[in-house]
């Protein structure tokens, strides 16, 4: 018995009837945000590009917020782009990562290719989720903190049970499917802040898809692609910082994707940053905080947070994405963080340039380690009138376990995501379509209301 | 300055004039040896199912050995496979693996789409091949031995590298689709011995084409995406088991694919087994040895190449290509090693599974290695009558370094490889052509004498 056997005979045997009411809660939660911020990044350059790129070949699968339909693989690669793109996809713990955008992509375009249900595709997503998520538990923070890319590295398996699930393979077609993503499984950390990030997403969506399909018509990988010295464990983590008993030791009671859940994000920005966020604007909107009142803006994250998001000068907007010092800075003289401030060259607003220079960032010290957390944040404004405002959170809101973001937050996310590209009709039938998503006949004609001129002008990020 | 940029700049120099009489000559033995094996290798199960699955994209560059043409980026990928499927494929010391096979199905493809000539696909070929195994020079063998599968995880700069030149990239666009590659390679060699291995090939061909073409329209990443903690070198490779200095030491002068220059495989399995072949074959041919005769065979390699070579009880045709125990024995009974010997189960042919239990394989002891290095291969045969024959290579025929395999042997190679898919008539024109590459005005026109029927039967690996 194989870790790839084990894992595929859960893929196999889970059925719709397995599906909590929570699962299916938080599942529609994720269908809808995912789908949200794909819309929103389907006209964003890095999206744009690579639809140009990717090939046009004719096909049933939707390209998010246009109104070309192509093959599956094309649609998931351009669609997981689009999907992470704005880094505004949903989180999970275990992951270290996005958990939807290289689920999705892949399962929808394939759903909509067979005319399968909203039923195949909540047990399918489910599976994916609880697999890469598994994977997480085994191989984090280790592999993360390496250097790898787990929503791409651990994503692209996620992808290819959930797509395996939909066509419903068996036990062995199901293990050389997640076979082969060892040999697929791709994308380092040294490319965040550039179009590479969102490339790793679709890249890794489309190639659980086409692990699943290669599989479907008698493909082969070798079942021990994970656990062989020279596999996936041993030579993407290495010897003796993994856990296999970890990655075997549950699936499901309760689903992954039920606790700890989804965390869905209130910025579009990196996850790292979120909760600092939630801080700086909470102290500037109590204390009605002017910016000019400001001298000094002590942050505090866990040292794993600030690995990547000590961007003191970033060079780009995506780049901006994962400043703290941005996003810190953003917060404070707008008290918000949405969409258009990473469009263009609105990183390079003089206020918050100059805002920025006030940012002093440091790691946890460890009682604050202990205190916070790993996704903690504590922020103290020092202001000309020598007050010194202190906040601190354990976790980013809508980031706790097992308590989704309020509907109505999610909501308003989600209008501000769809309103450039969908019309209100459409707006209307997809957040209704969603919430009773077990009740789509037909995935293909379900994204109808995804469907998108695409007359905005291309969002260039800069 | 960054690796990506450094390498990048020379890329971007390189020009037709500077390629050497015995860098031609060499680059047309690897075309004429890439497209034998792809031609071949184009009737494999795994070959099929890959051109089944990756799409029908209606375009212009051939799927070799069909009347198939599409996309550039789906050639790359189906053809890469039926290039390498076969493990037949070129080979060169500093890479450790395979370097046309990566290169040539995304260039063709990409010449075929530009109407571009033989000279230019000549020099992007050299480019290609001088950046895969300049990263040889710096990450092998480390890289190798921990698992990855430097053919794919290399292969992929050399292919981006490759097509930047044939679409004349400029540095800054080279640059970003070298960096992009940090984030595409992929594969590792516990699915050495399934279809999976082929996969990597396409997969990289295809990815690094992937790379160009998004560079080529504004896709950004970023430039320190090797060198980066993060990135290419210290997560695939880790810290302190790589060289920068090694990679940048040379370009040209002598170009790699003069010298050490290209290895042509006479046998269609894997390099490490090559040596212990011929020296069996000369033994048998030499003593007119009679299987029935042989009490004991006493092989020895070099422990590097054991490590995936011992492999006493082959599972598949696949398997067998990698097993030492199966082609050796394939070579007592049989006096050759060829395609039909690793098709549907013939690797379970009673003879030679009796003749492999003869086998006695152990790695070169310390004085052994220090005589005959890392390629070479000692075999020693016991006889009925008491005697004990004996026999030592220090390289595989064909893989001297700067001393090309003799073109008889390689025209035989090439026509046991065309004839099962091609005319008379278009071997001779692919023959010739590849002979006078330079004079090749369009690579499109030129790929006419590849298009095959595919009326033969799909060969099933097993």
């Amino acid at each position: 018995m194989t870790i790839a056997r084990e894992l595929a005979k859960k893929v196999v045997a889970t059925r719709y009837e397995d599906l909590t009411p929570g699962a299916l809660h938080y599942a529609k939660i994720g269908i809808l945000d995912t789908l949200a911020v794909g819309i929103a990044g389907s006209v964003d350059e890095a999206a744009v590009i690579a639809r140009k790129v990717s090939g046009g070949e004719a096909g049933t699968a939707l390209v998010w917020g246009t109104a070309e339909r192509t093959s599956a693989l094309q649609a998931a690669f351009a669609n997981g782009i689009a999907a992470n793109v704005l880094d505004y996809d949903d989180c999970t713990d275990n992951l270290g990562g996005h958990p939807s955008s290289p689920l999705l992509p892949a399962s929808i375009a394939l759903a909509e290719q067979r005319h399968l249900s909203g039923r195949d595709l909540l047990t399918a997503y489910v599976a994916g989720f609880e697999l890469e998520t598994s994977l997480g538990r085994g191989v984090n923070f280790h592999h993360y903190e390496k250097g790898w890319h787990p929503t791409a590295t651990l994503g692209v398996f996620g992808a290819a049970a959930a797509c395996a699930r939909l066509l419903q393979l068996d036990e062995e077609q199901t293990t050389r499917a997640l076979a082969l993503c060892a040999s697929l499984a791709a994308g380092v950390k040294s490319n965040l802040g550039s179009m590479a990030k969102p490339m790793h997403v679709g890249n890794c969506s489309r190639s659980g898809l086409l692990a699943a399909l290669l599989a479907a018509e008698g493909f082969t990988a070798n079942a021990d692609a994970l656990e062989h010295p020279q596999g996936f464990l041993d030579v993407f983590n290495g010897p003796g910082t993994y856990s296999i008993e970890r990655i075997l030791e549950k699936w499901g009671t309760p689903w992954e994707i039920e606790m700890p859940g989804i965390a869905v994000k209130q910025y579009p920005c990196c996850l790292s940053t979120q909760g600092a966020i939630d801080v700086m604007i909470g102290l500037v909107r109590e204390h009605d905080v002017h910016p000019d009142a400001v001298t000094a803006i002590d942050a505090r994250v866990a040292a794993r947070r600030l690995q990547h998001t000590d961007r003191p000068r970033p060079r780009s907007a995506l780049d901006a994405k994962l400043s703290i010092q941005y996003v810190l800075s953003r917060a404070l003289t707008d008290r918000a963080v949405s969409l258009p401030h990473f469009e263009g060259d609105t990183y390079q607003d003089p206020d918050v340039q100059r805002a920025m220079k006030l940012v002093d960032v440091q790691p946890f010290d460890e009682p604050m380690m202990n205190e916070l957390g790993d996704s903690g944040a504590s922020v103290v404004l020092s202001l000309k009138d020598g007050r010194r405002l202190a906040g601190r959170i354990r976790r980013p809101v809508g980031h706790e376990p097992g308590v989704p973001l309020s509907s109505d937050l999610h909501k308003s996310k989600f209008e501000a995501c769809a309103s450039g590209c969908l019309s209100p009709r459409q707006m209307a039938d997809l957040y209704e379509g969603v919430q009773a998503f077990e009740d789509v006949s037909d995935v293909r004609r379900f994204t109808a209301c995804l469907e998108g001129a695409q007359a905005v002008p291309v969002r260039r990020a800069g």
